[in-house]
């Protein structure tokens, strides 16, 4: 083991260059003007697949970009990983905020500063060099690996729920590891274990059949935008609760060790209030921020618009009014069920006066992978190796829907092994990637096949 | 008096024919291309007012379109009325949907079609018919006239104030006649006494610095968005009253002798729901419909915005929510001072975890015309007798700031004594002018000169 990562130290150079390489292909996949490259960034990562060890490499078509899945199956009764990742990129505009081209890799203070350094194809290539080491030192792997890499991950991964229910027996596995979160701070070994998921519902009132104006008419009817607020207004309360009956029916409490952990972090709401520019957070009470945040349901409106938008005044009683409202889910809440229940309570407190129609545009399930499982437990080992610090377990916020549908498909938790940073512009200009962490991500893959594998 | 009558009612086809000469004029005063047509039409009006029997007519050129002045001051001692209206008229869009051309004046079913026809020329026609009449058949008034016609009443007179402000003593009168607002219902002749005012404001809650994806952040700050709702909300109380104290101290009460009169009118709250498409109508507790509109103050949001406001679902929590809320008001309250009370108000009651601007953009004052007035009693007299049936008094629920101006600046209150009907099409395609209400309202106005005279 000590020969095997002291050659990744030795050829780290090499695997910097070959991620430049990568990195320069501009596999933005919105864009349809990179459609061909989304075609050549899915070949470079079969043929580095290929180059790794893998002894079945395959590049499946999808009805949008190419999914990548390369196997080397040779330890029977042995477990198997598999690694899951994007190689597509975020656009790159604002173009003129780059202090570089973004297709033109650049290596300044330890940092590679590229489109798609950290989200993901930095991270993903951790696991190709990994596993290319393992075979390069020992010859063999001892255990299985798969990859799944699919070029959708920005558009919404349309094609890879489908691809993964038809290919059930391909892709079967012990564990999924995935890099594609955060560590909690610079050189913090992190384990991300719990992602919120999510309901996404359009609220829509609807009073008179028409704008009216609202000196003729004002005080005779029901305005829905009055109306939208004040059932908007309800969906709290005064302890920023969610205030609907049976919202919290299933949420899985937290355990006193998970509050303990969380204390241990000592997170900072006044720096956290600055960085947002606001003078007070604020969310149910009886919780800490980051309680709040990973492990506790949350409403908010995301959008909202009703009557005259433009400058100035028009004096109208709007005809309707629309309102994006969407919960953040917490394990063990079901979207399709809070989506009936939130979707009947509404309709229960909307007055006469209005017509409410509710629309679901969006659900992800919420995901907890237990700390006890065998390959949580393997790869908070090896990361605490490889970094040579306690490791943090932290939750998300957000939902990754991939993860719930390995969960789903699949039956198996994921691993999350985060190893970019929140600091590191994902999505926004100059995106770069920590190469401390992409080495030490490196040792931290070769460890955890080792110690997964026993 | 009996001779000047049907001296009318014989010259009522010439009246007509010289309407539509006045209708046949495009004097959009919103487009640029119609500008030609606005001076035309400001020379056609200050010709008829000359061929009314008026010594003095003018044409004052302003910044904007031209106002029309003309006077007859041969009864000295005696009182002076000043009779104001426009020439300016609506744009015609949507032009398909009416079924005559615009400018081409058309009779049918004892109505004239065109734009214009009842808003304003028609009704402003009405009285220098009668003023013209009364000379013919009498040879002078029992009383002094000015006429005071504007062009830009449809986009907001904004150089009408400032020309009333610079021409006080020109402008001098005992009472102000206005033909531009509506009969309670066909045939019924009606004096509108009072019209609500305005405070209209804007207001923006700002959160976060930018927009924050809702995952990663929900449940950690303030959402403007829900706060924004959470304050309309509150600016209510649960009997639909406006929850903000001090807000009614200078609301002049409903007389028991107006509410009376109000419950005569009958007005079916049944089928004003089904014209607007509700399934109830709602408003403030303890007043009638009519009430409400008429004489009770409002707070509507006319418009609200925040956020993703597109198709689907954005996952954010939006840096800023902005909703136009304006008050209606009753008399004796004061837009200004209203304006500072529900600003100090919402900065007060909103929560720190916000920054809230208050921005006023418009105010109007309210107006009412005292019942016992001269005029108002003139006015009622001579619809009576014109109409043959019992003047019904009402208010009216919008603003029309010139009446407050006509108040403010010249000291005098206005007699509305409307003719137009709101069926008629005003701002709309197809507008039309009922000929017997034009007649009866040259009659009126013969006989309102006559007794206001006395």
């Amino acid at each position: 083991m000590e020969n095997l990562l002291s050659f990744v130290k030795n050829n780290y150079e090499v695997y910097v260059n070959e991620l430049a390489d990568y990195l320069r292909i501009p596999s933005i996949s919105t864009l349809a003007e990179n459609k061909k490259d989304m075609q050549l960034c899915a070949k470079f990562t079969a043929e580095k697949l290929k180059k790794a060890g893998l002894n079945r490499v395959e590049i499946f078509q999808t009805e949008g970009h190419p999914i990548v899945y390369g196997e080397w199956l040779g330890a029977p009764g042995k477990p198997t990983i598999l690694v899951y990742g994007h190689y597509d990129v975020q656009p790159v505009d604002p173009i003129d905020l780059w202090d570089i081209p973004p297709f033109e890799p650049t290596v300044k203070d330890g940092k590679i500063y590229a489109r798609g350094a950290t989200d993901d194809k930095g991270q993903l290539y951790v696991h190709i060099k990994s596993v290319e080491a393992y075979f390069k030192q020992k010859g063999s792997l001892p255990l299985n690996i798969k990859f799944l890499i699919e070029g959708e991950e920005e558009i919404g991964s349309k094609n890879l729920e489908p691809f993964i229910n038809n290919h059930k027996e391909l892709l079967k596995c012990d564990t999924v590891l995935i890099s594609d979160t955060s560590l909690y701070a610079p050189g913090v070994p992190t384990i991300t274990y719990g992602l919120r998921g999510l309901c996404f519902l359009e609220v829509e009132m609807t009073g008179p059949n028409r704008d009216l104006h609202s000196g003729s008419y004002g005080g005779s009817v029901a305005n829905p935008v009055n109306v939208l607020a004040d059932l908007i207004s309800k969906l709290h309360d005064k302890n920023g609760k969610i205030n609907i009956p049976g919202f919290y029916n299933d949420v899985v409490k937290l355990m006193p060790a998970e509050r303990e952990n969380i204390k241990k972090l000592k997170f900072s709401d006044k720096n956290y209030a600055k960085e947002l520019g606001v003078s007070e957070l604020t969310g149910e009470k009886g919780f800490s921020t980051l309680e709040r945040i990973w492990a506790r349901p949350t409403l908010d409106v995301n959008g909202i618009f009703g009557g005259f938008t433009g400058k100035g005044a028009k004096t109208i009683i709007p005809s309707s009014a629309t309102a994006k409202v969407s919960m953040r889910l917490v394990p063990n809440q079901d979207p399709k069920k809070i989506s009936k229940l939130v979707t009947s309570h509404i309709k229960k407190i909307a007055p006469k006066s209005v017509k409410v129609k509710v629309t679901d545009l969006h659900g992800a399930y919420p995901v907890l992978t237990p700390l006890n499982h065998k390959a949580t437990i393997s790869a908070k080992i090896a990361m605490e190796k490889a970094f040579g610090k306690k490791i943090v377990f932290m939750r998300e916020g957000g939902s990754i829907p991939v993860v719930a549908t390995f969960a789903k498909l699949l039956k198996v938790p994921s691993v999350m092994m985060g190893l970019g940073l929140n600091s590191e512009n994902l999505h926004s200009p100059n995106e770069h990637f920590s190469l401390k962490h992409f080495q030490l991500g490196i040792i931290s893959s070769i460890l955890f096949i080792d110690e997964f594998s026993k």
